[in-house]
C-alpha cells in the first residue's frame, strides 16, 4: 500500500485507523487519534470560551458524550464487553475543507460479546450503522474530532408520513 | 435578544435559524442556511476530488444523504409530511475551531403529521433525538457542513454488555 499523499488520502487513512484500533481494541492507539486541545495549544483544564478542539461522541442509540474524558471512558468500557468486533466500511465519502474534514460512512458491523455459561464465544450480532466523523488537521496528523454513528432503521416505503424531521 | 459578537454566540444564532426554519416549514431560510460549495468559489458539478464544502445529512434511523440535491429534497419531503413541529434545544455545546464549528445539543421533538380521516389534526408524536451539527464559517456567516440526528434508546443498566461499539 502506497503512502498517502493528497488530503483526501490521509484522511481515508485516519478514518481505516480508527476503525482498525477498535477492531485490535488498542485503547492506546485509539486515545492518540482522538484530538486534544493540548494538541492546539489549548488546555482543556482551563476556561477556555470557544471550547476549542473539545471532542464529542456519539455511539449508536447513547446520548452526547463530551470531552477525552467521558469519550475514552466510553470506549474503554466498550472494549471491556468486546470479545469480537469487526468492521466493513461502506460508501465511505471525505469532503475536506480547508483544516476539517468532514468523513460520512456505512459501519457494517459484526460483533461479539465475552463467553457466558461456559460458552467459548459469546453471540456474534451484525448491525448497520452510519457514521459521521469530523477529523481536524493537527502538527501530527488528522485527529478525530467528533464521531456520530447511529443505526439504519428498515425503510418504510408504504408510508412516508412517518419520515422523521431533523 | 442582543446582536451575537463572539464566534460562539454566532454559532448558536445559526444552529436556534436551522431549527427555527424547520419549526417554520421555511424551505428557503433552510435552502439559505446549507453550505454551498459555490459559496467557497466551489462549482459542485465539477470534479473537485477534495470535494470541498459538499454537505451531508443524516435523519434519526435513515442512511446518509449526500449533496445539497439530496439532502434538500430530504426537507422538502419531510416538510410535505409535517404539519406541526417544535423542537426543544437542550445541552447545546459549542466548539470551535480555526473555521469549523462543532454543535451537539439533544431535540426534544413535538411533531404532527397531516390530519388522516377527517381529522383536525394528526396524532402528535414525542421524540429524543441527539445531534450533531457541523458548521464552517463563510463571508456570508457560518453555514450547516453536516447534520447527523439519531434516536436515544432506551438505558439498559442490567447489562452493559450489549453496548453498541461505535
Amino acid at each position: 500500500m502506497s503512502t498517502p499523499h493528497t488530503d483526501v488520502e490521509e484522511v481515508e487513512a485516519a478514518n481505516t485507523a480508527f476503525y482498525e484500533a477498535l477492531e485490535q481494541g488498542d485503547f492506546e492507539a485509539l486515545s492518540a487519534l482522538w484530538l486534544d486541545p493540548a494538541d492546539l495549544g489549548v488546555d482543556e483544564e482551563y476556561h477556555d470560551p470557544a471550547d476549542t478542539g473539545v471532542i464529542s461522541c456519539v455511539h449508536p442509540g447513547w446520548p452526547v458524550l463530551t470531552g477525552r474524558g467521558e469519550v475514552l471512558r466510553s470506549y474503554a468500557l466498550i472494549m471491556a464487553n468486546t470479545d469480537y468486533i469487526q468492521f466493513f466500511l461502506t460508501d465511505v465519502h471525505v469532503s475536506v475543507t480547508g483544516d476539517t474534514a468532514l468523513v460520512t460512512c456505512t459501519e457494517n458491523i459484526l460483533s461479539g460479546g465475552p463467553p457466558t455459561d461456559g460458552e467459548e464465544l459469546g453471540p456474534l450480532v451484525g448491525q448497520l450503522v452510519v457514521a459521521t466523523n469530523v477529523f481536524h488537521r493537527t502538527r501530527d496528523g488528522w485527529k478525530l474530532w467528533s464521531h456520530h454513528g447511529s443505526p439504519v432503521l428498515a425503510e418504510s416505503d408504504e408510508d412516508d408520513s412517518d419520515t422523521s424531521p431533523a
